[in-house]
């Protein structure tokens, strides 16, 4: 059992689950025939990226030039870097453009120009496309500027235009409605449909690429994209739980966390993972209670995903509170372990830096 | 100029701030005649770390066995782990007290009988007390619960009983209010008076340490305190200027972000600077906002503190959108270089996992 070889908060990875991630969603991508360019920032792990390729993956996407070095370190030849282009890296760009297939997101004309006259290797760009999130991209209906921007990629030889990408992250926002979550869905394949009326007669090979874990796991058809690039889905958290992407025995990732301390009065147990282990992100539950993650039993196969009702309400750099019920609390003793599902499972492997799988072997994570 | 050495997100370091910082401290607790023993859970660096030995620092303060460890292998001999013994660490706990002073942290007779069972070689105990925070800590009424943990410690020949320990954690809610800080100042010790009336006489060695940075910043005089354990105070950050601790000038940590897109018709900056980069703590400012960083314009010192009226108001894992004015979306451009004060130094730190200081030296810290 895992738990005789650890001694600290350790991330706990379920490989079957992952594995099981990975295939679902592999495999919806081969149904529909799109292509399946998943997002790595979530597990940032060579060990993981390569349970990809037995999928057939061999395109991805990541969220910095930093990523992108790590994994081309590991062979990825088609990489794409889903955050704008930051003009101070180019040098390592330029190192990046050099061996293999990079794609950049420009999201205006000033960073086309900065990129073009820097650029020394082709580049594939993608303009982003603001489908309703509201944090990059440009308004679909923006034509003048689309347009002003394919004016500039055009005038650099390295500069290619590869298409329009979308993330829909404003799917986060909702909470147990798959209804909601196609509509989001559905206003973005229009949003395809009239970007390719406008521009696939220039531009016949154009790739619309849409991004998101909620819509990418919901969805069961994608007419009118031709990639897609979910990321959280290889873990999924508690909050796709609640948003309504995933159950709860899809989640393939928990923190396991040694008890410290125990309050009856308070009904409350204190365990070592804090804000170091989990970071912040936290949910408010439908009662209205704020959670910064899910606590469950640990068993010798893994978790239970039964419900202990038990939840972490607060969090310190080291310590998590946990709000327990009486019997709980009596129950439960310093120096047994508690699970824990986190809320965003992307910024916990984040600051985690490393996972142990069920077996009990460590896997490494970009430092 | 430093922006021309970096490319990427940099958590720049004042040096010169930081060493007024600890200069400023010594110096109190010097002249109240109390130990210094900081908290290096903020800064957790070998090189920030000596620093502080100029300034006669030989005892120090840590918030994990891990990083007792990492600050053991840079010469630390007496270290304080401020956080409730994790029985599961007892390897790594007995190779620490076989070679150093080792002080632990115990809120139960049960870790204690743990401890005693499974420890090889001599540990010192602080008994927590609950000044007021909640956290964890043993109510500094409850005298039966006291006397049962020091007789369990009594039992073992290898433990010691130091002392209490206190973390005013609670000072944390206040908002610009100094009176307020002296009050839980004041209250804390009462606590101490109170526990050394009823057990000095059988423990006359016995130290009464107090934390946290907000009481250690505004207290002048300590009466009754033994020992000092402040830790933000090395770099302070802008949830300290918003209790009242600091001023924005003694800030020694600015997060340097590229900006990466403009967007006027939303009065938005986004820079590449995310949850990757922070961490999540965020802070309600005066009129009702949530701000996740306070933006300030980097200079060739370092930065200026002129208020600037921008604040990261969200941000996601890479990407910081930044609320502006229309003037300042209008004359910052993409490839600018913005800084940003970080509400929470600590957490940050943790995340960036290195510092750039302002003549461009790159400072490593435990991984």
């Amino acid at each position: 059992m895992i738990l005789q070889n650890i001694s600290e908060p350790t991330f706990l990875l379920d490989k079957q689950k992952c594995l099981s991630n990975i295939s679902m969603m592999a495999e919806k991508a081969r149904k529909n025939n799109v292509g399946f360019r998943p997002h790595f920032k979530t597990h940032q792990s060579h060990e993981v990226g390569r349970w990809f390729r037995s999928f057939g993956v061999d395109k991805i996407t990541v969220s910095s030039v930093k990523m992108a070095e790590y994994f081309a370190n590991d062979g990825w030849k088609d990489i794409t870097v889903a955050f704008p282009v930051n003009i101070h890296e180019k040098v390592r760009i330029n190192r990046l453009a050099e061996k293999l297939i990079l794609n950049l997101l420009v999201v205006s004309s000033e960073a086309v120009d900065q990129l073009g006259k820097e650029i020394q290797y082709p580049v594939n760009l993608f303009i982003e496309i603001d489908t309703g999130y509201h944090r990059t991209g440009i308004v679909p209906e923006d034509f003048p500027l689309l347009d002003a921007i394919l004016n500039r990629i055009n005038a650099y030889p390295h500069l290619s235009f590869s298409g329009f990408l979308t993330h829909d992250g404003h799917s986060y926002k909702i909470r147990n409605d798959k209804n909601a979550i196609h509509n989001i869905c559905q206003h973005t394949l229009t949003i395809s449909k009239t970007l390719k009326q406008k521009y696939s007669t220039e531009y016949p090979d154009l790739i619309f690429s849409l991004g998101d874990t909620p819509t990418c796991s919901v969805a069961e058809t994608f007419n009118g994209v031709d990639e897609i690039r979910p990321g959280n889905f290889v873990f999924y958290d508690f909050t796709q739980v609640a948003i309504g992407s995933c159950t709860l025995e899809q989640l393939a990732v928990a923190l396991a966390c040694p008890v410290v301390a125990t309050y009856p009065e308070r009904n409350e147990i204190v365990v070592h993972g804090g804000a170091v282990h989990f970071s912040k992100d936290n949910l408010v539950l439908p009662g209205g209670a704020t959670s910064f993650g899910k606590v469950v039993r640990l068993t010798n196969g893994g978790w239970s995903t039964e419900d202990t009702g038990m939840y972490i309400k607060s969090l310190s750099q080291e310590h998590g509170i946990i709000q327990a019920d009486k019997n709980q609390v009596k129950n439960i003793k310093v120096g047994d372990w508690l699970g824990v599902l986190p809320v965003h499972s992307c910024l916990t492997a984040d600051v985690m830096k490393g996972y142990r799988l069920l077996n009990g072997e460590a896997i490494s994570m970009m430092r």
